[in-house]
């Protein structure tokens, strides 16, 4: 299996699919607010939502929706979550799906609904029936779609890929918006990709669910889920490739993998008062749940993320977060390395230059941790940023 | 069972206990950072520590000493916590109760061990074996060594109470440092209390377990649990008290628990960065644990926190945090109520003055966040802080 990026790559670089944004009003500044994907051919769909209790009733819809396996358009807007706000949000919701349904001509039930923004709003639905039949869909609009999705967000985030297999070739993109709103609300994930592989519709569910426990599911900003978060995949076969399924699946596997992954980090990147990515690598750990789980701990412990913050080499911080982990952590068989330079090797503090590792710590753009455990086999790789006064700056700001 | 709070009370308010304190060297300020509490009686002894599994030397130690179920004197330093440092702070820890043992002329079983501080760091051994000599224990001495524990805590936090039941009259009282160092690391627990009341030494156990959890284990100041944490309570029986039991333990436990719940509150107020007390109470639940869970998770949501330093009404936070409890959460069913204004009543967001509330979150010490998740008839109060950029510079600091 080969891939290779396509420079400038959007979600609609994929062959059959378009997009378009407007300003529909929910920003008070004037910026796109609404957007559709749209496929001209049938697609078969997946879909991985919030595990939060509360869920918004876009996430409800779409849930509802996906059951069929299929799916032909996704109507997002940013702004406001439709979230907490009793009924009217599923009658919100459905009017969205309906009115993106009638403009494309397709059931509406094709729809997908995303909407990202503050919580225990209702949707400004005049003012969105009023912008519906401005969206104009263009083959090379992804990059609109992308923008209308931002909120507090610095840049978009955006990929796509071109994909050889033994099963043909074909592409798959994806858009993501990350942490942060304009007025500041949860570290909302939205993140829509497309293919046009022919795909197994139980295989595409799997193997996406798969991508998201790599990338995704291993991201933290700052440890809140959102009521929001959803990530789709549309599948639409115009690579008219054979068939992708479990017995084949392997390189698609690899190569959505590879999507999300990047999303994953770009969101860490430009997450909300951010100055550096972390990447924790936890190796040697007994299985793969402990190492998740110890990789996890580690970039979203607030005492690592503002140390990383001030280029702090203060170990004992990993340390200490590794012991609350609830993986099975030795301290007499563990090793640390901050930016490659050992810290401590079997249990015991190394000497090292501090100067220098402080200094490679206050201007890297990337911190890397690596964890040795010397327990078992297994590793995990989890990414997240640092902590900074302008995050406190951002959400304490009076918004509502 | 009454009790009656003993005005500038310290733990050696407690007749039979003395305690004194100086200035080793461990901090670089002239402030002490070694201090010796001492009962003049055998004592029974309970304990209770950090769930971490890195564990400091101080509390291995500790932990073997108890198993005997007496003490007769706690050494406590802080500026260093003794923890990953290898075998040295085994051998550290043993010889601080060695040297509190001699001075004393008790056995070293009878010592308990604390260090609070920096981790990776070996302690200081030749600096604090000159300072033990000119350790001097006086009955009013508690106040020194509540100064001598604390770190970046801004004030002591003592109580002292007298409390007349059937069993007899008796004294409790208690002493703990709070979140913050000189050189900033975990927000280190240690709690140390005392008692002239007769008791049995299972019950004693029992009791600190039971009152630890409705106080420290309900606080919460950036969800990072230290290596360090433990909490002493000895008992000498000077009050000469009807022996207290799990028979006629009642009143002795709502006493404790005052202490311990006033300690953890101190605590809370003084954390690093905190300009609020954050007390969260969580009703009708299905179960304890759960409503333990659900207040634990919204007291510690960053998110909730940055809302309230910014005094911003932002509630469905507290909303989303609640879904991601782990606790049974039912959105159609939830009231909730900030500083005693309902924001939202069965799932429904209510009307209310957004001026009002936001200054009156933004004037008070102290917020109070109360749910009602209407499924069940379990409650639980949890107590944090705001977050603040002051926490993120105090922690960002470039300190090692």
């Amino acid at each position: 299996m080969d891939f290779s990026l396509i420079s400038g790559g959007t979600v609609t670089s994929v062959p059959g699919f378009s997009a378009g944004a407007v300003h529909a009003g929910i920003k008070e500044k004037d910026e796109f607010d609404l957007a559709i994907l749209y496929s001209r051919m049938p697609c078969i769909a997946a879909g991985v939502f919030t595990s939060n209790l509360i869920k918004s009733a876009p996430v409800t819809l779409s849930q509802r929706h996906l059951t069929q396996r299929t799916a032909r358009a996704i109507v997002v807007n940013s702004g406001c979550a439709n979230a907490c706000v009793g009924e009217q949000g599923a009658k919100d919701a459905a009017e969205m799906a309906r009115l993106t349904a009638e403009k494309l001509a397709i059931p509406s039930e094709e729809v997908l609904v995303a909407s990202t923004g503050v919580i225990g709003k209702p949707l400004p639905m005049s003012q969105l029936r009023n912008a519906f039949p401005k969206v104009k869909l263009r083959q090379d609009g992804g990059h609109e779609l992308a923008r209308a999705m931002m909120t507090t967000d610095t840049k978009p985030k955006e990929i796509a890929i071109q994909v050889e297999t033994k099963e043909g070739k074909f592409t798959i993109a994806g858009v993501a918006k990350g942490a942060g709103m304009m007025h500041p609300e949860l570290a909302t994930l939205l993140c829509f990709m497309t293919t046009d592989a022919t795909m197994n519709a139980d295989f595409l569910q799997q193997s996406l669910k798969k991508a998201v426990d790599v990338s995704f599911n291993m991201l933290s900003i700052d440890s809140e889920t959102s009521p929001s978060d959803c990530v789709f995949l549309l599948a639409n076969g115009l690579a008219r490739n054979t068939e992708i399924s479990s017995n084949n699946g392997k390189a698609f596997q690899s190569a959505l993998d590879e999507v999300c992954t990047y999303l994953a980090k770009s969101i860490a990147q430009d997450a909300e008062g951010a100055t550096k990515l972390i990447e924790v690598i936890v190796e040697g750990a007994i299985n793969q749940t402990e190492a998740r789980q110890a990789a996890r701990t580690i970039v979203s412990a607030p005492l690592v993320k503002t140390a990383i913050h001030g280029g702090d080499p203060n170990w004992g911080r990993i340390v200490a977060a590794l012991g609350r982990s609830g993986a099975n952590v030795r301290e007499g068989k563990l090793d640390i390395y901050l930016n490659d330079i050992c810290v401590m090797k079997q249990g015991i503090p190394m000497p090292f230059d501090q100067e220098q590792l402080r200094i490679s710590l206050a201007t890297a753009n990337k911190v890397l941790i690596k964890v040795q455990l010397n327990s078992g086999d297994s590793r995990a790789t989890a990414w997240g940023c640092d902590l900074s006064e302008e995050y406190v700056r951002i959400n304490s700001e009076y918004t509502t």
